[in-house]
C-alpha cells in the first residue's frame, strides 16, 4: 500500500486526537485523556510548539473503512540528557490496526529519526508498556536498547494532589 | 543549615557541570558523560533555552572541604503529554553527600513543582534507577508513583549506530 509521511498541520489536530483517543483504548487508559483536539492546535501549531508531529496518509481509495486517510502518526518533542546535551522522545507512535504490516509504523519511526540526526539529538527515546510485546519486538528489532532491563531505570510520577503538595510546600518558605 | 535555592544563570554552569559529574560518579555511569560547562551555558541560557535549573547555595562559613558553596542542583524542561498537555520532565536532582540531611533534596525538589504549578504542567516526571533505595524511598513518601511497577512502563533508547541506521532508512526514501 502507498503512503506519504509529512510533517502534520493545524488541520490535521482533529485526526491526531481521535488517534490519540484509540491509542489510549490499546493501552487501557482512555479514562485518562484529557487533551482536546483545540488544545493540539494552540500547543503544537504556535511560535515555540511544546511538540512537533509527522503524519501518514493512505490514497482516498484505501481510506479506512470509517473513511479516514490519517492513518498513522508519531508526536515527540525535545528533551536534555546533562551527560549528552540535546536530546529526543518520541511520545507516541501509532498506525491504525487495519494499516499495520506495511511499513507504515517503520516509516514514521525512522522519519522521526531523521529528524533527531538532523537537529543534533544524540538520542530518540520512548516509554512502552512491558505487555506491549509487539512494541517492544518492533523496537528491539531496530537496535533499541531498553533501559528498565539493561540499567533498572523506573519511570516516576507527581500529579494530581502528590504535585499539588509538593508545589506548596515551596510556597510556605 | 540555612540554605538558599534560586535560578541558576550562566555563571553556575562550572559547578552544574561539576555535580552532573558526581552525580554520575554515583549512578557508576561516569564514560556516558560528555558534556561540557561551555555547552550547558550554550544550551540553557538562549533565547529558547533546552532547559532551566535551580541551584542550592550555602552561605561561606558551611562550605564544602573543597571550598564550593553551591552544594545542590535541580534541572528540568518541559515536555508533553497526548493526554494531559504541558508537563515537566526533572532530569537531574542532586544534593552533595555532605550536605545531605538538611532538606536542601527537598527544597529543590518541591521548588521545582511549584515552577511546573506555575506553568501549568499537568504531570512532573522523572527517573530513578531501582537500586537507588534512597531516591525511590524520597519521592514515594512524597506521593510520587512507580510507573514502571504501577503500569509496566519501560523505558526505551535509541542511540548511536541503532540511531544512525535508523534515520538512514528514512533518508533512502
Amino acid at each position: 500500500m502507498n503512503f506519504t509521511i509529512r510533517a502534520a498541520t493545524k488541520v490535521d489536530c482533529k485526526d491526531i486526537s481521535r488517534m490519540i483517543m484509540e491509542l489510549a483504548l490499546f493501552e487501557k487508559m482512555t479514562d485518562q485523556v484529557k487533551i482536546s483536539s483545540e488544545e493540539l492546535e494552540r500547543d503544537g501549531f504556535c511560535p515555540n510548539p511544546l511538540f512537533e508531529c509527522l503524519v501518514a496518509e493512505v490514497p482516498k481509495e484505501n481510506k479506512s473503512k470509517q473513511g479516514f486517510t490519517t492513518v498513522g502518526y508519531g508526536l515527540y518533542f525535545y528533551t536534555y540528557s546533562t551527560w549528552k546535551g540535546r536530546s529526543m522522545h518520541l511520545e507516541d507512535l501509532y498506525v491504525m490496526p487495519e494499516f499495520r504490516g506495511f511499513g507504515i509504523g517503520k516509516g514514521l519511526l525512522s522519519t522521526v529519526a531523521k529528524v533527531a540526526k538532523e537537529k543534533h539529538c544524540a538520542r530518540l527515546q520512548l516509554s512502552v508498556l512491558d505487555w506491549n510485546a509487539p512494541s517492544r519486538d518492533f523496537y528491539a528489532a531496530r537496535g533499541a536498547q531498553d533501559l528498565t532491563i539493561k540499567e533498572g531505570w523506573h519511570l516516576i510520577r507527581f500529579d494530581g494532589q502528590s504535585l499539588d503538595n509538593l508545589g506548596n510546600d515551596a510556597q510556605k518558605k
